[in-house]
């Protein structure tokens, strides 16, 4: 057995998420796999890093197979990508260590989130931009971002029990903001992120910037622990899970 | 009668290009005038700068309508947008002189043709970008684009008689070559085009870059004016129409 590193991107939009459904709906995991099933004629798992949610993107989604083979990377890659639909690409193959996990070995991870902020939308950006045309304030968005940075119990930011696994204290090492060209675009890194949390961060730095919360008001959201503390999520389609990172 | 000038943006994938046809396929324009029949209650016609064909974008398309009307041109724009498909987007829209033509005040305009240069494709930049795996000299290209520039004669780079309208001499005030990230971007600016003028440019340089022909080759191309001497059309779907400048 020999265990491969795949990195992929994906457009999302026309994806039910990441992770096979039981339903048939059309997933990354599943469309992959039913390409690693044609290429080695037997039934192969792709671990993912974690699942994305229906509708986000990925540039650096990363997944391990483990499978009985003497095929190069490179020829695998070659043969993931003539047989993948158009909206799935595989980006690199590498050899793994037996030990290498995509979820379990993964050490960090970084998010995008793009909000176009201007008087009319985008026809060239629509899949992968969210739309908000109020005023936002990006500073307001920038002080309470700072109270989300560092090691902290994100359970107001989850959207199902986080105890589940492990708790919900995280560490955001990066939370960066920036505007230009009227695109605020969020990046997000942290050790770990639970269910819907990016989306729940950024939808609630949103509603700092248009000016429903203070930017102190954070604080507070952290300390409740309790979900209908913070403010609304945004939608999947700004959201891009731009890379992980291993040991 | 007023005369409005607009500018449009629009993700041409799903559009048999600008420009109305009797066949009731989906045409920019053909949407653009039912929202415009919507909004005024009467048929207008929208003149744009230029067609653009199947497939090929906009960020900076301009047109215009003469119609009878007290509305401003902000409830315009936004009553466009509210109405019109995702796929287009008014990104502006002013009260211009009644001596305004899109096509006929046109003084220069600017595409853009995005070649995505690296092993694999791109899921998230698929409609946007033209992938060629192979190896591109960037500076090959460049040396042939030297020749390209200036007041010359284009009949080789037109795909139909260029003689109907005034000839084929045009003169090309910019081309640009840029590599970043994988990506080629080639910015071309000129007083006008000829019918796939730029597809087949692109297309010529893409061959002097991967070694069909020598930079040089192209001096003799345009002194032929025989569009068999020339190189293939690259693709619409990497090309864009960025801006249109008046006097």
């Amino acid at each position: 057995m020999r265990t491969f590193k795949f990195i992929l991107e994906y457009d999302g939009t026309d994806f039910n998420g990441w992770q096979v459904q039981t339903n048939a709906k059309r997933t990354v995991q599943g469309e992959f796999e039913a390409v690693l099933l044609k290429i080695f004629k037997r039934r192969v798992t792709a671990v993912g890093s974690g699942r994305t949610d229906s509708g986000v993107h990925a540039r650096g989604q990363v997944a391990h197979i483990r499978v009985e083979t003497d095929m190069p990377p490179d020829e695998i890659m070659r043969a993931c990508n003539y047989n993948l639909p158009r909206d799935i690409v595989v980006c690199a193959v590498s050899v793994a260590s037996s030990k290498f996990h995509a979820q379990l070995s993964a050490r960090r991870k970084t998010y995008s989130y793009v909000i176009l902020n201007r008087d009319f939308s985008s026809a060239l950006e629509r899949r992968t931009s969210y739309f908000v045309p109020r005023k936002i304030s990006v500073s307001r968005m920038r002080a309470a971002a700072k109270f989300l940075v560092g090691r902290k119990d994100f359970c107001s930011f989850a959207n199902v029990d986080p105890y589940h696994r492990g708790g919900a204290v995280r560490t955001i090492s990066r939370l960066d903001i920036k505007k230009r060209n009227g695109r605020i675009t969020i990046t997000v890194e942290a050790n770990g992120f639970l269910y819907k949390m990016v989306r729940n961060i950024v939808g609630t730095l949103l509603e700092v910037g248009t000016g429903r919360f203070k930017p102190e008001a954070v604080r507070g959201m952290l300390l409740k622990k309790d979900r209908r503390a913070a403010g609304l999520a945004a939608p999947a389609h700004g959201l891009c899970l731009e890379h992980v990172i291993y040991k």
